[in-house]
């Protein structure tokens, strides 16, 4: 009886999400009872994260690997313990669940972006139409923290880790008896993933959660794999990223380092970076991205620079190469940031929209 | 020669702003000379605060009269200390200054609220065309705190005051020799405030800045005072709330107490609080306000009560009364808040989208 309510149940769901799918069902041997005696904790790893680039990671939840140590700045391999955009894809026929995490950094939030973005975790579900709806959030208070949440019962859930902190670990609790599945080939996760490489901007700076991080959103609106190489001031276009960006096999490579970098660094590092990845890449769509302006200022000084740059590497011959003016970026009423550089939530879904507008077509020409 | 262009600059500035306006300039031996030698810091109470109901306060940075403190439950009280939706207006012919502010409460954040929005300043100033805009803002780092801004020269400046915490003092510092001066009556400054009495929402949680409460967009985009009466938490609507807000004169009430009421508050408070501003103001439009929905529900279960109380009273013979419903008041996406209630900034610009389409018309019934 079982087993046939579990096979209904996991039958239900992958038709409900519009394809047929092989979910993995988490074997119940590998949770660990709560002394509560009615919860089963899971550790993530068990279900797999989304929007790592590498495995070979010093740690789990690393969005960098390990050999990048002794490349890359320091203030990049720092910022590369930070899980902006990592999230795990779970499905359950449990109503109810918590989560607990326990984080690297002591600090839980900046000045100008709050614990529940910094530090928290998002949870969101697919709802009756298939669509992306926030659930819930949890807040983080220390060390160690514990959220509930009421996923979506038998649909596709994400749960987004902390954009400006790591997590040492994260696991999800449910009832015993309930089962805790990975949605497995669901739409969307046979497509390669769409990489971003930037800023503290990219990173998730400054929004008050991070499944709304623009890269988040992009993610759900494409219902594609993102990987967030935004690193917090340090994205300047070295050379030894250049070499690590073109180990990855993404749909499209999104540049967008503006912000980070100064005229100098434009002229000189840009194009020799593009040239990299299309040495290894032949066709993979490849888009530069304007620094964004809150005062509506088209184009920036340094946007003005990066479009030589792009109608250099054209006029060379190099196909596939894009690039994406900041207009409607972060709107035109001032307000779509915290400090005015860093988006607010409002600046970010714009932002957001922007990108949706520019890389859905570009996805159908990658391959 | 001073003299003159001092005269020329106030000209300009008045006649700037579209109206003739009678400024005060503050008498530059009021000021304090700073150490350094070069800056002036005069007390922003020589320019007066906006928002506030009562002059007759505890402390000059409160949003309550003295008398309340023995009236309202003391979660009231304490919540009237936080400056929220108090605001310098000001006018300068220097291009540069420095804002000085000490807070009352050691806690500068909240989990789902960021140091600048809760304890920090924000600073608009008008643009050529006369449209506020954002200039900057102070984030805050501890007890008191000092940030440098580029205000709007010879226009208005608005700047506010932090949302979640008090101010024990604030100073505005401009180099010797520069003048500080109070917008006089500028336009708008003459009609009567709108007051909002209400929740946490209210009170401007939880965006990321100041100016970006909903009642700070409204002033701004009508142009007109408004008096933040939101109390996290404690918005309850009781008689002695009443009573206190028939003291005033404005030229709208807007309650917005359902979040923090349940149902049984709802049936028994709103009624009779209605009926005692209307007895004190005849004519002054009340806009009642349905609670916000982040999954978009309308109308909610305390909301259909609301809707009950209002055509109860409009039965009764109430002229004036009017009522806001939730629609369209965080959007559809589900993305309008950082926990399910507070709004984040994309929910706050569309929650005070909502209200400026319903006040505008009633300002004009207003007399």
């Amino acid at each position: 009886m079982k087993f046939i309510l579990k096979t209904l149940f996991l039958s239900w769901m992958f038709i409900n999400a519009g394809v047929l799918l092989q979910a993995a069902e988490i074997d119940t041997k590998r949770g660990v009872a709560d002394p509560d005696g009615n919860t089963m904790w899971y550790d993530c790893q068990l279900l797999g994260v989304e929007g790592k680039g590498w495995t070979d990671t010093e740690s789990y939840y690393d969005r960098l690997p390990v050999k990048a140590k002794s490349n890359v700045p320091s203030s990049v391999w720092n910022l590369g313990h930070d899980s902006a955009g990592l999230c795990v894809y779970f499905a359950t026929d449990s109503s109810s669940m918590k989560v607990r995490w326990t984080l690297r950094k002591n600090s839980l939030s900046m000045p100008h972006m709050p614990a529940t973005g910094v530090s928290g975790i998002d949870l969101y579900g697919r709802n009756e139409a298939g669509k992306w709806r926030f659930l819930g959030n949890g807040r983080p208070a220390g060390g160690t923290n514990c959220a509930s949440f009421s996923p979506a019962v038998g649909k596709d859930n994400i749960l987004y880790l902390p954009l400006y902190n790591g997590v040492k670990s994260i696991e999800i609790g449910i009832p015993k008896g309930k089962i805790l599945s990975t949605p497995g080939q669901a739409y969307g996760k046979q497509r390669k993933p769409i990489v971003f490489y930037g800023t503290s901007i990219t990173q998730g700076g400054c929004v008050s959660r991070p499944g709304l991080a623009a890269t988040s959103i992009v993610g759900r609106e494409l219902d594609i794999p993102v990987i967030n190489l935004g690193f917090s001031g340090s994205g300047k276009m070295e050379p030894e990223m250049a070499n690590l960006l073109a180990e990855l096999d993404p749909s499209i490579f999104v540049l967008d380092c503006l912000w980070n970098m100064n005229s100098g660094l434009v002229t000189e590092r840009v194009d020799p970076f593009v040239r990299k990845l299309r040495t290894m890449h032949p066709s993979t769509p490849i888009l530069l991205v304007e620094d964004s302006s809150f005062r509506n200022i088209t184009p920036t000084d340094k946007g003005h620079l990066l479009r030589i740059v792009h109608d250099k590497l054209t006029k060379d011959g190099i196909k596939g190469l894009f690039f994406l003016s900041n207009e409607e970026m972060l709107g035109d009423d001032f307000e779509g940031t915290v400090d005015g550089c860093h988006p607010n939530d409002l600046g970010m879904m714009r932002q957001a929209s922007v990108f949706i507008k520019a890389l859905a077509p570009l996805l159908s020409q990658s391959k």
